[in-house]
This record gives structure tokens, sequence and C-alpha cells, in this order.
């Protein structure tokens, strides 16, 4: 079995540049790899945060592109139950070290050696860099490789491999059980996905977003209600309200109206990662509040969540765009001006003249 | 049985003034109230930002205390199962709603209608001020007063009934199992029970202190280790180690080079109320983390601890002062210029000529 080693995709060169066309190779089939011909990939904000090199530790040329849904075109000696033509996932990461506590919990995602992202960084030789989904093919490990469930259309399961498992991770992990007075901050790409994944589980869901017009769509994603949180009364109102709340958003903001909100023994999870604001302990203490952090999800996790969503007919609300319009799109995730989510169809990519 | 309504007491009159001989009043006996003859009372470090006002909610005269030990001398006709001379000790909080799911769950610390601190707060009834154990006697209703276990000494138990439940309730509730690796932040009040708490429950403790010269008396109190933390190697050869810290330092401090000491899945404890500091969601993320907060604890919880206490021999290390020098006892306090807590013996005031 052959497999093409160099293909097309789309690099940022250095921070300051668009994304452009650019050939990468691929590394032949190792016994236990999955080549996968890409046909979507969501546009996460972290794509465009290091292709900015906004986090500082940005490694160029950079493909972006950690949601990732494609066909299987070849695999290695060792791969069993795989068919080509079948349909599978990758997400944040190709690869962990396979060996720490983490890794044998299921917890990949927390490798104590460090997992290897699916772009912008190395793989497990510490050496080798990754590329990740504005490509036309993958290959991956079959150990990191999900499996996309029968009838799911397939750009709406992409936001799933990063959106979504970051947010179903910590609702799963912190517990929300049915009936539960639940709260998602933001309503983008992560919090459209929560607010479906809460609802299906029975959770009473409020959306808190700072735009009034985001109310009729939240009430269709599922939620119950929705405080504006510009409006200083109905967050006075909603004071020591849920048991959980979710915040998916990624630009700095205070904690405080938030924490307010929260019960006792209640929990804020953090999924995003915006600058640091103040936090005043009296707020926890008062009430026996907790603030956590949670990062994406395991890979056995991720396969649970694909199952939970095939069973309750969820996937991510998309606009497709052609690789073309990437950059483009770039500005618009960060106006927020995208419902919920883009994603490219990499078929676009095939179309162009570039290889 | 007749119960003298006049007591002596010291109180501060305002914020900048010193503490000073006064008289108050206790109530008339109601059927469920005991009266105690206060023996001890701790100097806690929230006496001196309240009788200061540094918490902008004071309330004056203020008889501050609510670490308080005494003779049980009197009761109303609807007590049972305590005599006159039985050892007795008020906490800080001396009534609550008793109907909210949290009085009804033994956590009357979060009333949701709010708690009566023993000082500088109201009864139930929303106007009688309450007074602290800085004064010969208290009235307080059976519900929320606490047995000292035979053979504990009462100037080392009265510390327990703020510093010692501060700190022992959120190791009991947020899971301090045997063997974890636990540390202690700040050796003061709070911090010296917590150590002798965590080493009785089989913990291995660490203390993180900035002062070398509280090695020895670390080790002394059950610590294994002692990280001194303006040594920034050691902090960082303490990186992802410890599963819970409880964090006992009133004084505004980063969280940071804590939370990094955190493995994944570990918790940092906030007992104390220090000014706000920044909070990076990305040290949360990272390792599914978690801060909370925990104030005080029940009163089932606080005769647990008692108990438990009476089982392991722990008694808070004190320093007896009489009642004059405790505006001095106020300084040394602040500059933790004390091993490790101050408490008053009450029989120094009845000495006083101020009746």
């Amino acid at each position: 079995m052959t497999v093409a080693t160099t293909v097309r995709a789309y690099a940022a060169q250095a921070a300051d540049t668009p994304l452009a066309p650019f050939t990468i190779e691929r590394r032949e089939l190792r016994p236990d790899d999955i080549a996968i011909d890409i046909t979507h990939c969501g546009v996460c904000h972290s794509d465009i945060h290091q292709a900015r090199n906004e986090w500082h530790d940005s490694l160029y040329p950079m493909v972006p592109g950690h949601e990732i849904v494609g066909i299987v075109a070849a695999f290695g000696d060792a791969v069993t139950g795989w068919q080509p033509g079948d349909r599978a996932g990758v997400g944040v990461f190709v690869d962990s070290c396979r060996s720490c506590d983490a890794c044998l919990a299921g917890l990949e995602q927390y490798c104590e050696r460090g997992m290897s992202p699916t772009y912008n960084g190395r793989e497990q030789d510490g050496v080798t860099p990754t590329y990740g989904g504005y490509s036309e093919r993958i290959v991956v490990d079959r150990r990191y490789v999900l499996r996309v469930p029968d009838g799911m259309d397939s750009a709406g399961a992409a936001p799933l491999f990063c959106a979504g498992i970051t947010t179903y991770s910590p609702i799963r992990h912190f517990g929300v059980s049915n009936g539960e007075r639940a709260a998602v901050v933001g309503l983008g790409g992560l919090g459209h996905l929560a607010v479906k994944f809460l609802a299906a589980m029975g959770a009473e869901v409020t959306v808190l977003s700072r735009s009034p017009g985001k109310i009729d769509t939240a009430r269709a994603l599922g939620a119950g209600d929705v405080v504006i949180t510009t409006d200083a009364a109905a967050l006075e109102a909603h004071r020591r309200r849920f048991d959980f709340i979710i915040d998916t958003i990624a630009a700095a903001h205070p904690y405080e109206p938030y924490l307010r909100m929260l019960r006792r023994d209640g929990i804020m999870v953090q999924v995003g990662l915006p600058d640091p604001a103040p936090l005043n302990p009296m707020l926890l203490v008062n009430w026996r509040r907790r603030i956590a952090g949670s990062q994406i999800g395991g890979i056995g996790e991720t396969q649970e969540m694909l199952e939970f969503c095939a069973a309750h007919g969820i996937t991510a609300d998309v606009e497709l765009i052609s690789i073309d319009a990437v950059n483009e799109a770039f500005e618009r995730t960060i106006r927020s001006d995208v419902r919920y989510r883009f994603v490219i169809d990499m078929a676009s990519l095939r179309r162009e003249d570039t290889a």
C-alpha cells in the first residue's frame, strides 16, 4: 500500500502574515498508522492565537487545525477494525507518552511528559513538527483516531473534536445531574455545544451573554433562560442560583459577576484561556464555591461524547467555507461574527492549483 | 435560677481606639439558653479586622471574641444533658435560621438567611447586637453550644472553635485521605492546626512558609517537609506535587506559586480572606486544578472535630495573656509574633476593678 507523502495545506509562515498555500510531508505509514483524507476541518479560536503567536510558543511554518473529520484512505499492517472509506476524526492531540499515570487513566490530554499537539507541536520524538488539519491528509497512530458515528453530518461533527470535548468533559467530570441548574457563559463555538449537552442531560440551562441578539438562538439551542450580563439587576436576580457554570469566554473578563451566581457548593469551570483577572477569595469562602479548569478530554471520553451526540442528535451549528476564505474567517471569529463555528470544506483545497 | 445580666467586658468603641473595659448586658435565660462563665477566649485575626473596621461592617461598641471556652453556670428549663460546671465552648456564630437547606443539612455557617455572628452582628431578630467572648459570661441557645471533651486543656481548646474548625472542615470536606500529599500555606493560628489535623489523618504534610525560622517548629508539629517560599528553586522542585493545599494566609499574596504545586486534579482551599489577587485560568485548565473556599464549619462538624482532637491529643499551641495585654497581643498578631495563638485568661477580667 503506497501513501503519498507530499500533501497540499494552508500554512502561516510568520505571526504577521496571512495563511497561504503550502505543501507539507506526511510520514510513511507505520504499522499502527491510519492515513485520513480530510474532508472537513473546524476553525478554532486557538488556531488564530497560535498562527499569530499570541501564546508566544509558535513554530513556523504552521498548519493549523485540530477539529478534523475525514475518510480513512489507508492504514498500517497492525491496524484492525478500520476499513477504507470509514469516517474518522482527529482532535487536539495525535500522540502522548502512553505510560504515565494520566495516559494509563485515559486522560491523555494531561500526559505528564506532554502530549503531542495536532499542530504547533512535536511528535513524541521531541523533534518532528506536527502539522494540523488545514491540509489534504493526515497520518495518525490508530490510538488517537476517533470513529465518527454513522449518520452524523461530517461538517457538524468536526467542531466536536475540540469545542465539543472541551465542554463535554468538564460537564461530565464535575457532575451535572438531571435537573441541576447550569449556566453557560458565552455563546460561541464552545458555548453553543455546552448548551446542547446540558439540555440533553436534563439540566435547567441558562445562557449568560452580553448580546441581547442571542436570546432567541439560545432558546432554540435548548436554554430555558438567557441573562444579559450588562443588566446588573438581572445578575442580582440570579445571585446564588446555579450549581454549575461553564465559562467559555476567550477574552479577558472578571470572575466576580459569575461567581456571585453560584449557590453553595457550586462550581464554575474555566475552559477558555483569557488573561488573568482578579479573584476575591471571599467569593469562594462565603458559600464554599469552587473554580476549576478543564482541558479538552481523553480519547476514550471523546469517543463517548461522539456516541452521546449521535444518540441525542447533536452536532455543531456551522458555517461552511472554502479554504481561501480562512483568513477572513479568522477576522470574523475574532469579532464573534459566526454562528457558531466555521468549518472548512477541504474539497476546496483539492481544487486549488497549489500542488 | 437567677442570672446576672450585667457583665464585665473589653470593647472597642471605635475603629481607632484601643480595646478598654466596658460593661454589657446578657439576656435573661430563655428556656433553651445556656449561660457560660468564660474562662478562656482566643484572639483571632478577624477580631482585629473587625475591631478596626477593616471589613467596613463594624458595629460599635464591639466586644470581640469567638473562640470561647468556659463553664456552664446556668441554663433554661428546656435544657437537658448539661450540668453546672460542665465545660462548654462557643464558636463563630450563636444562632441561625434553623430552617433553610443549609441549616437543615448541619451547615449552619452557610445559613441562607444569615447566621448570627458571635459578635459584631445581630441576633436572629435582626436588631439585638451580639457581643463576644472578651467578657465574663455569654448566654447562647443550647443548639449552638459545644461540649469540650474531658481532659482537654481549656486554653488550648479555645482556638479550636474558629482556627480549628476553619481548617478541619475543608480538610474533611475536600477529602484528604491517608497518604495523600498535602501542603499548608502559612504557619500561624490556622496553619499550625491544619498541620496537626493532616498529620493525624495520615497525610504526608509539607509546610510552605516564608520564614526559615519555622522549619524546626513545623517538623515538631508533624510536617514531614518545609518549603521556604522565597526559594524559587525549591518551589520549582515541588511543582505538581500536592493533592491538597490549604492556604491560611490572611495577607494579600499571589495564587500562582501555590497553584503550580498542585498536581492533576488537585485542589487548593482558601480559608483566609486576603485582598483579591490575579488568577490565571491557564493554571487551572492545564491540570484540571481547582480552587475552593471554605468558611468555618457546622455545629455537628465542630463537635466531631473536638472528639477527633481528643482522640489524637490535639489542641492549639497558645500563649496565655491577661485581658489588659490584649491590645499588645493585637499588634503582635499582626506581626505574626505569636506561636501560635494568643488566648486570654478571662480570670484576669474578673480581677479588674472595672465592674
